[in-house]
């Protein structure tokens, strides 16, 4: 099979849709962005006393979910039903882990909502720390499940 | 030094960049995508065609560099004077390079730009080849250069 | 009950709707802004000429009810199938009345469509006439009708 | 019958579609731009060696598609199934001629998202080659075809 | 003087800002959402807890900031240097107040984007909130204070 | 001199305008929408009537404006001083002409501004009057006038 998003031509193009049946349809994707050590520590006891650069970086990510076909261009606009985003501080990153989960009930799937949703978090972190850090570098940002749809469950 | 979108209190907040001077500035940044070597081999083979794969995420790259104050919270808007996005197939991953660049005049950088067009970029690599290969990974993406503003030039 | 979009751990979350029902769903809001009684005057010799500034102002609300999802972190986006804004001079005030009325097929209601459409209205008169009057108060801005939904039908 | 989005008293609204039955819907639009001789040919040139001047106003013109209710203040929000843009060379102009589609299964039509595709296709087309032809004319953008709906298909 | 945005013909404009001068630029606007007790106290809760609901409603308000050209239609593009929201519990309304600061350096003032994410960050509130409170009302926006271009300093 | 978006190697990319100085600019761009002459008679009575139909045109046309960098891909961010919209019934055609205007003080110009605020305009009056006339021709839109940057003043 081929590359989805290109005709027989070549050309790139948008994937029709309309004869998929809908069904329920979820996404979960994971990234981190590893960071010194001391970044983390200085993240760790600004969450301790509000939470801040965690709760924008998820807000963040909550709010790319719903503008990914703004984003990406061959993608379908989706009425998600739900986005989440949670973060996790890991010290043997040392940095801080994302899972991004999107639903829907549609004729399309939800993995480039989780992928950007989670991406889009980490993004914000850097922008919230790199004053302190510009080295911070994203990494293993992938789908690691994908329910609904004709093609059935799919995890790594 | 503190983290500098974080005041006194602990609270979130967009730094004030009023009293910066302006400068010539430019962001640089990198990153990659990870894919199966046969879906590579599709990629490759359609880039010899018609080159549309890396068209579209290249355009995708550079769009999403002119929306990032839309999609990073406490980013300021910024008018752009270039925003570019290079993509390279490289076999040894096998994948994908993005190197992504972004440059203004004004008070404040272009990083986030830059790691914007490059993250939205792979993400957009991701969507056309996600139905032969679900499995592809974002990798490295960070900062590789920065020059202007007070802080002067900075290279990874 | 609990705030709905705040989780077990206190954290912001969006309300998953995927297993709602979908149903017709109405929702009504009202507002006004106050002003000097001149300016009411200027308002409304531009009405009788052209009625620019209602319809301005209308049509601002009515594209703003269709950004709602955009503007707030944690609504559902939504097709909507009606928005309406319906401006009415009252000497009483004096100011301008709004009101709003937002509809959908859906498993959301569309509260903050009505009320996002009520606002930005408001604030579409306060920027066409501050020129002349920096003074003007919106007031009053709430919700007075919800139909649709497993709560039930719901007014002032 | 009067014209749709204005009411009774000369107001602006927009639509009802509330009670309109869901059903399949496609539009197709076409237009050209018109340029130099040596303009097509310069473009021609480039899109054998790459087509990128195409591609990219393909790729502007199905984005978009997808924005058409932020652009056309009346226009419902709609999750389109597909967008496709396919642009031609024509010597005989010279220039190039577009042709755009929408689809959708909903309560309302997707003229406008065809119309609207075709026109940034265009307008994209004039952006890319202004720097050697700044008198590019858009001629003949109109609906060719539009079936689904209660007023069933019509054909120019 | 008359409206700034109509002509003389009675038909809206915008503004035309390029024979202004640049200065700095400052607005500051204020407002408030009242609720039952109850709500407010549970509002309280949380804030002591995570702070979620405020910081939400101030990343909403800043992030609306930036967006108020796309919003208000005769409203200029501006570049902020700055946009701060802060919100403090009052238990004598009850409920919570709003103040919104924007900044710039530019050809026209800021007050469109101060009451613009102040009233963003009222409207995330009620989103928030309203699960346990419909009837929350959105009371006292108004400009308190605008500094730079060539009327000079305005307080209420 | 070759498409000035295109590079050496065919790629596709945005001019970079850090080096050129910054200058008045203005762009003037016309059009027209050909319709039945019943339509256009609709239009006029309403016109006379309630003038909304070329209202909300206009809006939507100097709205569009300012999202142009949002919709060209390699557009440049541009602080628009100004945008405007005239719209003309003209029997003759029989139909709608428009001419847009746009100006700003910066490194690049404004023609896709001017040309993109005509074309909206023109695709709303479409969407409004389109329920009794689909058959309408969007004819003729063009750059009439350039001023300001290096390759100083044009005019058809």
């Amino acid at each position: 099979p081929g590359l989805s998003h290109v005709d027989a031509t070549g050309e790139a193009r948008m994937v029709d849709v309309g004869a998929k049946a809908e069904s329920e349809r979820l996404a979960r994707a994971v990234g981190a962005i590893r960071m010194e050590g001391a970044t983390l520590d200085q993240l760790r006891e600004n969450r301790l006393a509000k939470g801040d650069v965690l709760t924008v970086a998820k807000i963040a990510g909550i709010m790319a979910a719903k503008r990914t076909s703004d984003l990406i261009p061959l993608c379908h606009p989706i009425a998600l039903s739900h986005a989440d985003v949670a973060l996790t501080l890991d010290p043997s990153l040392p940095g801080v882990r994302v899972e991004a989960t999107a639903r829907t009930r549609g004729r399309t799937g939800v993995e480039m909502e989780a992928l950007t949703a989670a991406t889009v978090a980490l993004l914000t972190i850097y922008d919230m720390a790199k004053a302190v850090d510009r080295g911070m570098i994203l990494e293993g940002v992938r789908l690691v499940e994908k329910t609904g749809g004709a093609s059935g469950p799919w995890r790594t």
